[in-house]
């Protein structure tokens, strides 16, 4: 149309005028998916040659996806726009996209989903057994691009090392999401099915681009509306949206739902009505949705009913919906994150730390074969840093998932700068010894957490890793420009867990932020340094869970609460004496849940690691670390180091103010100096507090607070208010 | 740098290749402030030598940006950079700015925040006594451009007709908003004060464009964590963010924060301590925020403390806070939304209608002078239709403000196509006989509810009106792109009440989807027939409060809570004789409240208009109405003509496809599929219950629903499920 036309000339004429346009400031909306123009012109010249067209053999909604997402990417990267053709022919100089069961050696190698990279008569010829495999290896051959890695001479031959590689949303119906600190669900349930967000779309590219192939859209504490007629259509509209990125969609279920909208009388997983009932909802979603991924359940947790209720077990609940979905492909979810009351008159002894494993370790192979237990990475509730969870060293005939946790409850909401990716790598490659102490040596032994969850290890036939979300509607996705991270860090570890976070690191931030080696240097020493800093300053030394009900703000004082093991003082069991949890056999034995060379170096507080020691151990104020130092002057070097290191984050960011987008540096140099503000509030909070009971001078150079304990307490009871 | 010219050089290639390139589709942020090129090319021509330059002769925040939008503004629509000068001096063909007190006669009819546009030596003259008013007169020249007016022999000159022209925002501290359908907060508390989102001073210019300069920036049922040092540094950014849009930022305040925060042990407002905490509070906050602009206060309502609690009056709690402001520019914004519990054994014969009027009737003139009583538009509770308020009418030595509900909470949320200027100017343009019948015919009466408000009748000292805002942190603001008409129609009847629906719905349409003469009819008839239509289909004859407790769904049939006055069947009582609540002499005597000549016409149900008939008449099944049809058939005619009407705006919709933005388009068009299926929902509720009453047959021709009422009953429950 005419006034389109000129609509462009004015265009031209504004950036033939200015001269150094360079758009408005990044609004981070596109994630790791930018494809701004390559600034290295030679670079650009020689990538643009190798990439003149892109041949797709095939027209289902994923090989189109692939092959519109490298039309798309490479017209931004490349600033030149590049046919898709159904064939090549005799062509060269293209980009080739192949599904399908070949006869060759390289497709032998791979899996369902795995892609492989080649050039081949100059052409650079993606991969797959299946469409999926090939939308991977495209995102793939992206990222050489995005990176400025070659794309002559490629053999990239990746498979993914779990099946089912999840998200989990704890998103509510009316919009809220629990824990999250970027804006409210994605899913805009009043509008759905009618109206279909065009984000439903950029998110589902974005976690094919990673290789997360299902999401659990609502939260598990589930309400039974998404199992309605008139929600399962919302969702099936979702899953049409996904669909062509390879991402199925998995509900959270409510126990029970028969009861609640079936009108049945029980919802015990052993009689026959609740069966039939589960089995037609089962065969209703299948209707509605072909490719439905399946449930995840939270049952018998924090106030959730589930097959107890009836004197079952988890296997009687977990099993009963595996067999509701025994005619599909979907499978069962069923989380171990339960914990009875610790603490209480009944149990006051009991630790939480041990509750899962007592629930779960009888139930070890009475598992229907579509069920998967997802666990925690660690035994109580995703801290900054906790031990693995004793269960993936003792359920040899179970298929277990690991649970991470994206969003940051515990890790300074959207304001703190945590990536994560140290945090899923220190869990995954820890050794589980579950074939005991000849199994090998520490990072080979072939029996890591990563080794149990990718079934290598057991031989376990459904393999799964689950990120709960940190996205919402907030324009960037995640609230903290830097959170996006964590979303690709999980996304790529749930792919490979044998990347390293700085391999990971320095790709994001090439893809997201800056290809400037200096300055992407600069931030991946940042980012790498970044957990331990907000440990240092949280929960150094072992310290778990001082939080206030929010999870925001320091309470280690909190000490009442409808249960023990909701208090603080539960945790760190500060005393005249000294601070920390005995989980040995002169406490609570914890320990012993795990293998007996885990036991063995953290039975020992001589030889148990610093970061685990007060995990483990109730040390004395006036013992000697390995530092040399205390407890009570590690603790406070701790704490004083890590809230200064923030000021040396800041210090980082500003370096690389020139090489990144204004918008996106301003916004995260704010965020960096209210992660400041709040460190110094984490050392006050706990030094005063600690004082209390160490009767210790705060050790030089370090200078006592500048408030009391009142007034650090004042300032957290704001945050109470209702 | 080398490399954003080789940017722009590639994008240029790419405009020049692709030729019609307008463009990703909306995504709605930019709001009436579109700034699109102008199309017509002679028209831009024509403009663009009008205006060659913009001298402002100031340096004031304001003035800037007044200047920089009007550089912003003529950029887009012009796609001509024009310099801003500081003087124009013997320059001709460019904007003058020019803000203080004049001699001259024009200014001398401005008010402190009227605007004055004109044309002199070939220049267009924008002048105010104050920078506000140039402010509000830089947006009104932009609108003529937008609205492809001619700027030339302009002589407009505009002032705002109320003082006070707020938005209520009902936004929590954790980033819910209280009945809010556009995602979270746009305040995001736990980074402020450190990150400023740009999002804030985007916020401040589509309110200053309609000339709103107050925002209560949190929910009326208040957290007192507002009132600490730590969220006044909070609210003191935002307060420097919106400042120089000439927005002034207000509190919504907890009644009991002595208390809560202050340590104290009462908060009587009579009590010293609790009066010198407030001046103390008041100074503290005047400290950090030199302009703010005061307090809202909703108390002794809804479960809400106040100052009943402790035995005094509203005026005594609303005196307290006056005083403690006394020394400032603030005001007291003391909200007349209260009922006591009626249908309650003690209150057993109280109408919820009365309740408001009784506990302010007596407190006329006996509030201070910095307090304005904020009063709802009607006597319940933002439903679709109601009377107006009978406070307008009676109280006239209090200065009273109008409170408008932008957000849908009642009319369909985010999914219902309601233009609500035809409810705000049928409350404001309602005689309310304050003067008696000697005041004359209805539309010159001067005794008008606008009259009341504007301070025209009783020359209130402060005049005010308040919206309830629709804003959320949806990319687009208001979640339905067609709600944003309703935050501009409110904003432009706060500055002047005797605009038409029409007009704004014109200039809006304009502004916002297209120029183009035959779109702009049929959006605009759309629009100005949706809320008629939408009455219709939900609450039609004066029909109200149908809702469920999430007020999304029917539930006429709701008939148990806490309080009685809290179930549907309090409002509607419908039984086997009639339909309707009696409000005359017979019934609660509601009417009595109003002054007599209202009364006569609404006593009566022969001259009682339809629209009201129900609000005030208990009506025979069978009894003939004015429109030849019973009660009974009058009702199903108008819920079938209501939701085969939501058909007719999908046709008027689509016939717009080609003249709007495509993913503008697509959007709406979604949302009237989804609002078609609701009011089939809400007509089959309706006419299934009420005939269980009425025990007639649906009349022909409508045909009778084809599910039962258990079936809408099922799926409605649903919506009531955690």
């Amino acid at each position: 149309m005419i006034y389109k036309k000129l609509n462009s000339f004015f265009i031209l004429l504004l950036l033939v005028t200015t001269g150094s346009y360079a758009g408005p400031p990044d609004d981070g909306y596109r994630l790791w998916l930018k494809y701004d123009l390559i600034k290295d012109v030679s670079k650009r010249e020689t990538y643009a040659r190798s990439v003149q067209f892109i041949a797709v053999n095939g027209t289902s909604q994923m090989l189109k996806s692939a092959a519109d997402e490298l039309q798309t990417g490479l017209q931004g990267l490349l600033g030149k726009s590049i046919p898709i053709i159904a064939s090549a022919g005799a062509r060269k100089g293209g980009i080739i996209l192949t599904a399908g069961n070949g006869p060759t050696v390289e497709q032998q190698a791979l899996n369902a989903e795995g892609y492989q990279i080649t050039n081949r008569s100059d052409n650079i010829i993606i991969k797959g057994k299946t469409d999926a495999g090939v939308l991977y290896g495209a995102f793939a051959l992206l990222r050489q691009f995005q990176t400025l890695q070659p794309v002559t001479a490629l053999s990239l031959t990746s498979n993914p090392k779990v099946r089912y590689r999840m998200l989990n949303h704890w998103d509510n119906p009316n919009g809220t999401i629990e824990r999250g600190y970027a804006g409210e669900t994605l899913w805009k349930w009043y509008e759905l099915p009618e109206r279909i967000d065009p984000r439903y779309r950029d998110y589902a590219r974005a976690n094919a681009s990673l290789g997360i192939n299902g999401t659990v859209v609502n939260n598990v504490n589930a309400s039974a509306r998404f199992l309605t007629g008139e929600y399962l259509a919302k969702v099936a509209a979702l899953a049409t949206a996904f669909r062509p990125y390879g991402v199925k969609v998995y509900l959270s279920v409510y126990f029970p739902a028969p009861k609640v909208i079936g009108g049945l009388k029980t919802a015990d997983p052993l009689d026959p009505e609740v069966r039939s009932w589960w089995a037609n909802k089962a065969k209703e979603i299948y209707g509605l949705i072909p490719d439905f991924g399946g449930f995840l359940v939270k049952a018998n947790s924090e106030g959730e009913p589930g097959p107890q209720d009836y004197g079952r077990t988890h296997a009687d609940g977990a099993n009963m919906l595996a067999a509701a979905l025994a005619p599909y492909d979907g499978v069962v979810m069923w989380r171990a994150f339960v914990y009875k009351a610790a603490g209480t008159p009944d149990r006051p002894k009991a630790d939480r730390f041990t509750a899962a494993y007592e629930e779960f370790g009888d139930l070890d192979g009475k598992f229907d074969k579509k069920v998967i237990v997802q666990v925690k990475n660690g035994p109580i509730d995703f801290q900054p840093r906790e031990p693995f969870s004793p269960l993936f060293g003792k359920m040899p005939k179970t298929p277990l998932s690991i649970e991470f946790q994206l969003t940051q409850e515990y890790l300074g909401f959207a304001t703190h700068l945590v990536y994560e990716a140290p945090i899923f790598k220190e869990c995954l490659d820890t050794d589980t010894y579950a074939k005991g102490a000849s199994s090998g040596a520490k990072s080979a032994s072939g029996t890591t957490v990563a080794n149990v969850v990718d079934g290598s290890l057991h031989g376990y036939a459904l393999t799964a890793m689950a990120g709960v979300a940190n996205t919402g509607s907030d324009r960037n996705w995640t609230g903290h420009p830097m959170a996006q991270a964590n979303w690709y860090a999980f996304g790529r570890l749930a792919w490979d867990h044998t990347l390293s976070s700085e391999a990971i690191a320095n790709e994001w931030i090439n893809m997201t932020l800056t290809n400037e080696p200096q300055a992407v240097k600069r931030i991946a020493d940042l980012m790498l340094k970044s957990r331990e800093i907000y440990v240092n300053y949280n929960t150094p030394l072992g310290l778990s869970r001082p939080w206030t009900g929010v999870h925001f703000a320091p309470e280690p004082w909190q000490n009442k609460s409808s249960r023990p093991d909701w208090t603080a003082i539960y945790y760190h069991r500060a005393d005249s004496l000294g601070l920390g949890y005995d989980r040995t056999s002169t406490g609570s034995n914890a320990l012993a849940q795990y293998n007996p060379e885990v036991q063995q170096r953290w039975n020992n507080p001589e030889t148990c690691p610093l970061p685990y020691l007060l995990w483990f151990h109730h040390v004395p104020w006036t013992k000697k670390l390995s530092t040399g130092r205390t407890l009570w002057d590690e603790l406070c070097t701790r704490f004083y180091t890590g809230a200064n290191s923030v000021r040396w984050m800041q210090q980082q960011w500003a370096l690389v103010k020139n090489n990144v987008d204004p918008g996106t540096y301003a916004d995260v140099a704010a965020r960096l100096e209210t992660q400041h503000k709040e460190a110094i509030w984490w050392r006050d909070a706990w030094v005063l507090y600690l004082q209390e009971f160490a009767r210790q001078p705060i050790p030089a150079p370090y200078k006592k607070p500048d408030r009391t304990l009142d007034e650090v307490k004042a300032l957290v009871d704001i945050y109470l208010l209702r």
